[in-house]
């Protein structure tokens, strides 16, 4: 039986998530999505998911639509520029593209930020559908209407708040990722049960053998719990006024991180190495207990997932997460926790604590 | 006394419209706009507004926030590109831009489109406030909240719908442009009495002379009907899915001749010619009658608008046309007149008779 969640937008119904275990309903769910039908669509897709996934999804669209074309980017955090929303706006004019036409992201966060991104801004927005075929897409990016690309090595810096038509979720595609991009979406996952349900948290915790099974009925349930927990925030603040930045648990000094490691971290990995540092200064105010952080490092480290990172120096994390752009004026807004499953934010870290917890992540002494 | 005209989007009050004859009231208009004082401005201009207005606008600003930059482009459609737009978010990175800051639009068209595509997106979307300094901002683009660029010559294929948090309009800036610009301007002021209210066009036609003396009176009231029209359609159809397609008259040919002219004639003349076109359409339908054509021939004529243009083929101009993005799938969308003040849309155009409609306005047979 699929799962349906719909997502508000500002109080009205905006669209609806689906999760399954095959690609069955994708095609009734989009020509569901509005009384007229697309005229064309263009998948957008990466050099890997492409060889897996493309020609079935092509297969099921070809019949309905008068033309169905593909467009690759390398895969990759690389990829996500500029340059290559550019191409794809070529691509695009070329094939005469209009706002009766969709766009279908078939990949992982790259993919959809860069397809929803060039959705929201050619010819001032068309359609798109997100297809997520990783585990960090599927209970993260897919959902909420952020879209992106990086600029000069900055993430995220440029983009749009724009709504896809339909998150369409497969989970039988987990079963083709490495267990390290697998385990790299459960930071995130894990991050909803810390961020907003603390009964979440201790299943994960307690079956982390199922869980890396890939089990159906475990796999299913935990996709579904984390874009319920993701639908329900980004529907309160959509615009990230409020609660939407609990969602940053981790990722202050996470993508601090990730931008000094260059890359070479997943995202996952970093929020989880992030996690632990914004439990190290929950830790210091009091807030958690040191048993907490010793439980969320024992938990991240089942889920083969990195505690520590090395090869970088205090300064430059710290540098890295000021100019993040998290920061809300000269402040850096952090995202703590006051119990499992409630987090909150805190603007008056001082700059000697921050790198305290840098350190620390670092596995060095802050002096 | 200035005029205000509340602006709404998706039946919300968005922004304010202020039509004065001064920048006196600018700054309290910009810290009225939301509780909390915005930290930053950045001033976008171009190299000639710059050299009129940016000394008493920054002046304005220098007092009351904590630091104003200014970033000034070259005047003229051809700084429109998104290569510019990635000057301008490195201008606002280096200067740490967060969205507690503002983007203050100073000048015509371009800047205003610039302006804002840069605020819709950066940091995904921050305020902007437009100060539009050309007759044809004025009434025209900086209402309604169209942003965008131009990309490999198609005008405004890449662009957002995002609203800014005010529009303030100094009418006695107007007196700084040479004729020509003004008048350009007039294009789109005339197409409103043509497209919404036969006693604003009577009016324009009847009263040339004090107009282009740029009597005050004539010029506030001017300016504030021509707004309260472009509010009006912009309230009732945001996102273009109906009449605000109306304000495209004159614009699926006009479009075409002025990227056919290489944009060496201006916005407003094209659409000017754009409109004889329409109209000899609509005269070829048996909507409009030949004096009808006659009187708008003369009416332009008389503010200096051109209603031919030369060096150009037929099938060029047609061919701009289709790819212009007014197509609707695969058919031109066409605004039409029905009577003076009423406008309506019209997608069942033969392509001979387009073609023999732009041979009109080219002083050419169609064969």
């Amino acid at each position: 039986m699929p799962k349906i969640l719909p997502v508000s937008y500002e109080n009205k119904f905006s669209y609806n998530i689906i999760i399954r275990n095959s690609f069955d309903e994708l095609l009734e769910n989009i020509i569901k999505i509005k009384d007229q039908k697309y005229e064309k669509i263009c998948i957008v897709t990466d050099d890997i998911v492409s060889g897996l996934y493309v020609d079935t999804i092509k297969s099921i669209f070809e019949d309905k639509f008068n033309q169905v074309i593909i467009f690759t980017l390398p895969n990759g955090e690389n990829s996500k520029y500029l340059g290559n929303i550019e191409k794809l706006y070529e691509e695009l004019i070329t094939n005469h593209f209009t706002r009766r036409d969709l766009l279908v992201a078939l990949g992982g966060g790259v993919i959809g930020d860069m397809t929803g991104f060039c959705a929201a801004t050619y010819l001032r927005g068309i359609d798109f559908v997100q297809i997520p075929t990783t585990l960090l897409s599927q209970v993260d990016s897919s959902i909420g209407g952020k879209t992106g690309v990086d600029f000069n090595g900055y993430k995220n810096m440029v983009g749009a708040f724009y709504m896809p038509r339909l998150v369409y979720i497969n989970t039988s595609v987990l079963k083709s990722l490495s267990e390290e991009q697998f385990c790299n979406g459960m930071g995130e996952v894990i991050k909803h049960g810390y961020i907003r349900d603390k009964a979440y948290f201790e299943m994960l915790k307690d079956h982390v053998n199922e869980v890396l099974a890939l089990d159906d009925a475990y796999l299913e349930d935990m996709v579904y719990t984390s874009c319920d927990i993701k639908r329900n925030v980004v529907e309160i603040d959509p615009k990230e006024q409020g609660i939407r930045s609990y969602l940053n648990f981790g990722h202050t000094i996470g993508h601090a991180i990730e931008k000094n490691s260059n890359f070479s971290l997943y995202h996952g990995q970093c929020v989880a190495i992030g996690m632990v540092a914004a439990m190290y200064l929950s830790v210091k105010k009091g807030w958690m207990e040191q048993k907490d952080l010793e439980e969320m490092e024992e938990v991240l480290t089942s889920y083969h997932l990195p505690i520590r990172a090395d090869h970088m120096t205090v300064e430059d994390v710290f540098n890295a997460s000021k100019s993040d752009k998290k920061m809300d004026g000269n402040k850096v807004k952090f995202t703590v926790l006051k119990e499992i499953g409630v987090a909150d934010s805190y603007m008056d870290f001082e700059e000697d604590e921050l790198k305290e917890a840098i350190a620390y992540v670092l596995n060095l002494s802050s002096k």
